[in-house]
């Protein structure tokens, strides 16, 4: 990764001056307090060599990336087929502020990335495993035993949860719940509390470009199958209704978080993990993303890339 | 392309009996007249070779896979920041039976390749070229002279096209029709009426999955920045509110029509051009469907693929 | 009221021939298991006179008459303006089966008759009274102290509260729900439940007609402002997606309930209370609504009516 | 009408203050050109007699109002069956914004109050009448030989009609269209730009009172069941999104257009013709509410009044 040190500094510096155009996270008071200059990104490749630059060992909370994990945990305990009956693969079109309203679904929720689809499979998942060994998975594959939930940002989180239980019952009634409903919801907003650094993401992200294969240990730690799958929705739905702007001009498989958060693969070369924790009006980090941008031209990434 | 004979035979023959599923597009006469047993493959690599298996000289319309040329001309000729001034790159999320609403927008259409964003690019399209300058380069980008408007199709397309006027009426009032709105309705329709086969799509597929650059002649014929953005808009968008479930089963840049086609693309190896005019709900071809699926997993083709 | 019976007895012929093209309500088999051929209608004047035709002693729960309960109570006991501060007053124009989506508000219910606005209404009552005192002045409203609550209609349709849970945590976080959650849907399921006959229905309608005067004791009741309230809602909201249909045809203040009742309001002349338990698309009692329907055009009592 | 006068200067200094709070239509030019402060109120009994206040004799453009004539002559000349089947019975429920958004009805148009369903019954009257004769019946029901059609207006609504335009291709579309689409949207606007004043209204509303019959020369001008209709209509529809508050507060069939009239009916008793061109964010003159809901409450107008 010759070279790299220095455009992931350049990337860190180009992006600062958009950071004013958003803004923190404010619905909770715990996402609100966070320093909104703080920037970091990792770059991980096959065999683990990692590059950072900027603040990578600051901690935030996975939010929306947890769904990633959820999604990978669920295809491999219970398979393709069933995941699917319970929630659809397609992009839900929505804007961020009805990101998880009902109206987004009628027979099932459109895809595993949406607040909805996310509690259909933290719900199945509490019929599966527990919290504890959900955080357990997250640790092996984020290679960071340090990994916790953020318990204040849970509680508090869990106390501003009007929506999710709206859409808990709902699903409910369209018997897309398989769990209890009341687990299901500690279980997906704990996981969404989980908090992690730039590093951990670059991490997990690396190993989904290995296709699941741990090259350090020559392990497979994830199967093809679902890595393939996890992509293919990152890539459509992996930044609320910014996704499509994002396929076209990052070009790679990513999901955001409103902690600040955006892990990101390049496939066969590198994971990535970027924060900075301003957000733009679609809940995408802003420096993430133009730190993202910035890679994918000035290294290739983009997957339907053919120079100019 | 060694074997590829024998795969493209198996992929028509595994396919057959899916297309009972399905049935041909029947809001004008002259669709429904189609067989809707034809069924046909062709893949055509790099270099130009080319090998087809069942109905591939059979003609049938471009309908909805004219806005993949229409959003490239337009690219080409106006620039990527006009065309996005004037439509999203988001994915829908659209229902196929509300695919052209006016619901589906309000400040500009999600995408170029729903109706009304097409609708916007055909606009634009008329203060640039001639429709016959448009005609003429899909005959050079599909490499087949004889390519020519069914004007039995154009006219009762036409004749039934209340909704286009519909949609044109309000693009208009949301000042994103810069044409005027007679010749953009009478140019868009025309352009859903091209006939082509299969074997033509798969020659401009080709194209595509050269990056623009016409290996057989060495000249550049599409600028790879178009290339990129059309490929990341079919990846997300190309099969209606199939889109999804084809990126996450087939995984390669398709675009759909009702006339029964499906033009797909196998980066840096080959285009493909499937045909079968029995439609699931959707819209998409059952048949072609079939055969890209049967083909991408035999071949690897899965641009997230990674083996199990 | 000479020739009132005849007609009533007229109204329950010319009614029966229409209860086939209806069905039983069934979302809880404590509903469907009701016989679809009992009829009943009573009148009754402002002095107390009652003429009743058919199967006026037949008891069936109130379901969304209800409704009417408890906006006037929660009118008398909190004034408009707190009650109007939590629902609006406009029509929903949503279709039955979307009535109690989530997708009819933004900022608040549409008004008091539509299930959020009755939860809203009913989680305010929760703060006032108890469901004891709410359900004896049913008691005294329609005269009768023998009605009360179906208490396995009320298990059956508290366990099918998918929906309503949903909605009230939907108002909690629009801070709409002034109550405990779980105590205001039991309020609410439990007021749907209270069992009543057509003679109820229609003892209670005559104080309406009376402007809240009870004129057989001389004691005002209700007060005229709440009436005015309670019979402009009925008018525009009262039957559903059917309201405007009733309105031009039938053309008095009615609220229908799924349990087959509809209670309607002659004003300064008489009270009614229909029963038929097989309904139409909209919810509403077919053989209740072709009664008032027959009556109304019999006896004049449209609002707008002038003669032809 | 003794003491009339003295509450009609009363009703219009009340009003005076809160016309800031609203603002003129500024769609086109020529509506934005008229003079926020003007106000004015006339009553005419059945008798015809006539009581004035304000800038009753000033001219504005029918604009929504029309529909009123619009119904009542397609329900005189094609019979409520055939209306009806076009068109709708119910409250929309859509805000003022998207009052004429296609997304508001699917098989037809809600009710004939709205523009989708004023364009239907337009179409309709293209096949049955020529503008000059819809003219012509407006000044006999207005009892003024000199009301003219606003040219300036109509050319500036005509020049800026696309979302009409739009929806009527989509009426087209789904057979509802009954007359040429250009000359019943020619029709409607110029029907629209039809130019009265209060005293006008108020001739018009007297006759609505009245049933139908002019009492100073006892012919029936429009029968009693067209009066039913149109009254029930006005009263669940007239005021876009405020009618529910409107019925609630003033209680009396009204219809408000954005020229700044509105047009109301004491059954059996006056006719009201109330004009100010400031809006509320409904789209209704917030002047002329102000009038009629003092009026209303001083001289028990509502048609569910009891007193207190």
């Amino acid at each position: 990764m010759d070279g790299y040190q220095d455009l992931l500094d350049r990337s860190i510096e180009q992006a600062r001056p958009v950071l004013a155009r958003g803004k923190v996270a404010d619905y909770i008071p715990e996402l609100s307090k966070v320093d909104p200059d703080l920037l970091g990104v990792t770059v991980v490749d096959l065999n683990g060599e990692t590059i950072s630059s900027g603040d990578t060992n600051v901690y935030f909370t996975l939010q929306s990336i947890e769904k990633v994990f959820a999604l990978i945990f669920a295809l491999e305990l219970a398979g393709a087929d069933r995941v699917f009956e319970l929630v659809g693969m397609e992009p839900s079109g929505a804007p961020f502020s009805e990101l998880s309203t009902l109206g987004e679904f009628s027979a099932k929720p459109s895809n595993p990335l949406i607040n909805a689809g996310a509690i259909v499979v933290s719900s199945l998942l509490t019929t599966l495993i527990s919290f504890d060994e959900f955080l357990a998975q997250v640790r092996v594959l984020c290679k960071n035993p340090a990994i916790n939930c953020n318990e204040a940002v849970f509680a508090s989180e869990y106390a501003h949860s009007e929506r999710n239980h709206s859409l808990a019952w709902e699903l409910k009634r369209l018997k897309l719940l398989v769990g209890d409903l009341d687990e299901t919801l500690r279980f997906y907003t704990r996981s969404c509390a989980i908090s992690v650094c730039a590093e951990d993401l670059a991490r997990f992200a690396s190993l989904l470009a290995g296709g699941g294969l741990d090259f350090s240990s020559g392990q497979r730690v994830i199967s093809g199958n679902a890595v393939r799958i996890a992509e293919a929705l990152m890539f459509t739905c992996g930044l609320y209704d910014g996704s499509g702007s994002f396929a076209v001009r990052v070009g790679i498989p990513a999901k955001s978080g409103v902690g600040g958060g955006i892990m990101a693969v390049v496939n066969h070369r590198v994971g990535i993990g970027a924060f900075g924790s301003s957000l733009d009006r679609n809940g995408n980090s802003i420096g993430a993303t133009a730190i993202l941008e910035y890679l994918s031209n000035k290294l290739g990434w983009h997957i339907f890339s053919h120079g100019n």
